[in-house]
């Protein structure tokens, strides 16, 4: 097999691209696919400082190093869940990373943040553990960006993460999701310490299994796996569904992820600044934002059963 | 396993419905789902006149069973499309149905109506052959319609068939397509041999495994197996698709088709009277109706076939 670009001899096959490449070819071909969704969509100015959201996995540390590799000026930000093994591994392969990178990796527990352990959140709510995972980070990390002096948020999120929640959206006709479903979210500024800054994606035009090859070929230090609490998560459904239509129909991906922000000609407007939180400042419709709601449900219910545990205690004295 | 409706012995079980069903129960399960497809959408008239194009597999006698049971006229048109053994089982399989029910079958010839086979139509027209089939049936379903007296033509088809396509037209942004979406669509008088019958269909609240189930149970003498020139069709690709989220999470087929018909609220329109085609007088915005253009186009074909045979016979008498 030769690679299309140099004619050496080629190790990746991408059928959607009709493209064969070797290792080099492909660190160019994948850094050009990152450059082109930056310009195409006004992710960043040239050399600009963005915090790049860390996890640990090959999607992020891909990232971390190709932005460094575009020159920008990358805050790495890592935030712990302390769900186990995993977020070990999570860890020590951002440390990995920032090692082999010589780059500072900034740690930040959620557990610490929120003054809970995720697990208790989610059960003082009652609510489906993503939801409550993924709005919390989302959170933290929107304050965490404005504390470290930079107004971009890059993620790691790629093509089959973006087309399978479109689809998702789609299905289930989740209008406003859709309405907002672009790979730059505006941000807002805002007196006090609240405001959204604003979020990119730049991985966007590249599949899974394209940063997957790339990830090896670099030799990258991610962390494998799946969350043990993502059990209950749809979106890797929905990423089935469209991997056997892209089986089926190579291009499927591509043309419905494109096709769609093509026909929307226009991105979403930016937020308008509303209200702001009683609790945190952080700009919301509501009374207390999101988060805070999470959080002051997670203490009434720490306050319950220290009484609960309390009393338990008092029995058994009075028993004793 | 107890019916969940007598509590007898069940052989049928319906996942997505919660439901076990014996074979009595199944028949006033699926008449029921179809009752109320044809009020909620108002398709029919108690006891109207309805055209039923019967292919001879499991749908249409299903359905053809079931509006004569709910009491409406039938007419059972059947069009053969002379693709060999394939064509030649489905007519059977739809005079065995005849014969059953005691009615009368109307058998129509495709390539005698159009004076051409069905494959020379393809290949003058250098088009795929589900859609010069799918035109050309449309065109002479609805003239025979007329013809046969009535105003609405009734198919088999089903859920599956709905939410695949739907899925089709929501990934691929087919926005006149998911416009013109419902399971009514109404017609449209014009003077003269033109006009559009309206079109229902009354197993949209049915999957293709609950109508498999009725078959079965009621021993229905339907033709199976595939068109022999449905090679290229993806109707089947997102039907694969659904089924892998239906399996993941049931419910979503449902989700997906009613969903999509209640957020849009209203029926689309009906379709105005505009021009009448040159050649057949059908409503079309085009000088000549797309089924007339595809027959020119075979009988220019066929004629340059014939002058290409003459010359070949000619050189051969010469060099004879």
């Amino acid at each position: 097999m030769k690679c299309t670009r140099c004619r050496g001899p080629a190790n990746h096959r991408f059928p959607q691209h009709n493209l064969r490449l070797c290792d080099a070819c492909l660190e160019i071909f994948i850094t050009r696919q990152v450059e082109k969704a930056i310009k195409k969509f006004g992710m960043l100015k040239p050399g600009q400082k963005v915090v790049a959201a860390i996890s640990g996995g090959k999607d992020s540390l891909a990232l971390w190093q190709i932005l460094l590799e575009l020159g920008y000026e990358v805050v790495a930000l890592h935030m712990t869940l302390d769900l186990g093994p995993f977020s070990e591994r999570s860890l020590e392969a951002s440390q990995a990373m920032a090692r082999r990178l010589g780059q500072e990796l900034v740690v930040r527990s959620l557990p610490e943040l929120s003054g809970h352990a995720l697990l208790d959140i989610v059960r003082a709510n009652r609510r489906d553990f993503c939801s409550v995972c993924g709005s919390l980070k989302r959170y933290y990390l929107n304050r965490l960006c404005q504390e470290l002096g930079a107004d971009t948020l890059a993620t790691g999120h790629h093509l089959d993460d973006e087309a399978g929640r479109l689809l998702g959206n789609m299905i289930r006709g989740h209008q406003d999701h859709l309405d907002r479903q672009w790979p730059v979210l505006e941000g807002m500024d805002v007196e006090g310490n609240g405001g959204l800054v604003r979020k990119v994606k730049p991985l966007c035009r590249l599949s899974s299994s394209e940063i997957k090859s790339f990830a090896k070929s670099q030799d990258l230090p991610a962390a494998y796996g799946k969350c043990p609490r993502s059990k209950g998560a749809t979106l890797p459904y929905y990423q089935e569904a469209i991997d056997l239509l892209e089986d089926r129909m190579p291009g499927t991906k591509r043309d419905l992820y494109f096709g769609f922000l093509r026909r929307k000609q226009a991105p979403p407007p930016a937020p308008q600044p509303g209200g702001k939180c009683s609790r945190c400042g952080a700009p919301t419709h509501l009374e207390v934002c999101a988060a805070c709601r999470l959080l002051m449900r997670a203490d009434e219910w720490a306050k319950e059963m220290q009484a609960k545990r309390a009393e338990d205690k008092g029995g058994k004295d009075h028993e004793a």
